[in-house]
């Protein structure tokens, strides 16, 4: 028995509502043409972040195109409210998966960030966005993360906003449990969620005199994994892994 | 200030005791020759899984040998019980992923299994050998995880011990919460942590003969991790995440 595939979804930028056409970019169109072999009639959903996810047709097949017109809202815009993720930049191919997993898993911020032993200085931020929308397509987020452009750490850190606890993972051991800390932040007076964002070093870890600093600051917390030693990409999606079961998502509140 | 590299470290096969001299396998001498640049007089650090953690020099380095000779104990063997993964394989670079990082989080088993809707027929037994090595390697475990020749899924049902708690992450949201079944595991009458396993599905989700015949097995609980639709290899390293903050590690007992 042949297997109906679902409906191919897209993140688009201009706002949707019924009856809204869109001239898709050539990228998607091609996707949606000699990849998946879609043709005029054929239905996809779009959502972009603000006005919920909707089902479209593809009206006609161009060359570089492919037009499409909106039907139903199938779901409304929610708010995606998830931890920001600092990191430092590691090899290219383990930032493409910190950041493809950072989407599935939820983040609502990636925030690139230099330290004194962080070998990559270039970033690719397009490459970086692209990753990002591609895993929010596939996961059925309604929001793709925001990414920042690429700052040192003393910035991020005089930037940070206060109120939100920064969960430093610490590979040297001194931090506390993740789940104990994340467990913390539960439920305030307020009986909300209080947010919180994660910060993981470069491949050599971070420089001593930063782990001071960090320590030193108000709003954060150092937090450890375990006895292993983890690759810096496997801490970040760790740590998001654990805000999700236990902080995250509708049928945990 | 140049930092002092960590001595290499190894995993090898032979007993490891005081004065030991063994010859490293090929790839292993041209790793730390040609690789590390190291010389006659360096540090290496050696386990096998059985007598715990070592420190040896390197006597001589030869054309495609170099052998050494263990000095001091740096850590009695202990055991390392951690969950098992059994996982419908997916592309060889996921595949990859999801071997390195069970490693890292300390999976103690790897039973890769063919489902109704598994793609990948061929298993390359000895790749996620010496994946599972390298990891094992890098994040200073003492053991490396056992890797399990695969089998169909009615199979690995069918010889599962009874009294290893199965959580298959259940893509269709019927599932419970992740963290709150792994809390039920933590303590029994007996005052340890239950131990548990977990099973991930290939890329197009387990068929739904499948998920019901799992659903009907005294050992088995369905469990979730969250709204969004995760990839196999996505779910597989969240699902170790949570046990490891939950329940690994001995600064979490």
């Amino acid at each position: 028995m042949a297997k109906t595939k679902p409906a191919p979804r897209l993140f688009v930028e201009p706002g949707l509502g019924p009856e809204t056409r869109l001239a898709l970019d050539s990228s998607q169109a091609h996707y949606l043409v000699h990849v998946m072999r879609l043709k005029a009639g054929d239905g996809v959903v779009l959502f972009n972040g603000r006005d919920g996810e909707w089902s479209a047709v593809i009206e006609t097949i161009g060359k570089n195109n492919c037009p499409v017109t909106t039907g139903k809202r199938l779901r409304p815009q929610e708010t995606e409210p998830g931890p920001w993720l600092a990191f430092a930049p590691v090899k290219k191919s383990q930032t493409d998966f910190i950041v493809e997993k950072a989407a599935e898993l939820g983040a609502s911020r990636l925030c690139p960030v230099f330290t004194r032993n962080t070998n990559s200085t270039r970033i690719n931020l397009d490459r970086m966005r692209a990753n990002a929308v591609e895993a929010s397509e596939q996961c059925r987020r309604l929001t793709v993360p925001a990414i920042d452009e690429p700052v040192t750490l003393e910035r991020l850190m005089a930037g940070w906003p206060v109120d939100r606890r920064l969960l430093v993972l610490d590979e040297t051991g001194a931090g506390q449990p993740i789940a104990k800390v994340l467990a913390g932040l539960r439920k305030g007076s307020d009986g909300i969620f209080h947010e919180c964002g994660f910060l993981t070093g470069p491949e050599g870890g971070f420089d001593k005199a930063e782990l001071d600093a960090l320590r030193k600051l108000d709003f954060v917390t150092g937090v450890g994994l375990g006895p292993r030693v983890l690759r810096a990409e496997t801490a970040a999606i760790a740590a998001l892994s654990c805000w999700q079961a236990l902080l995250g998502g509708d049928n945990y509140s």
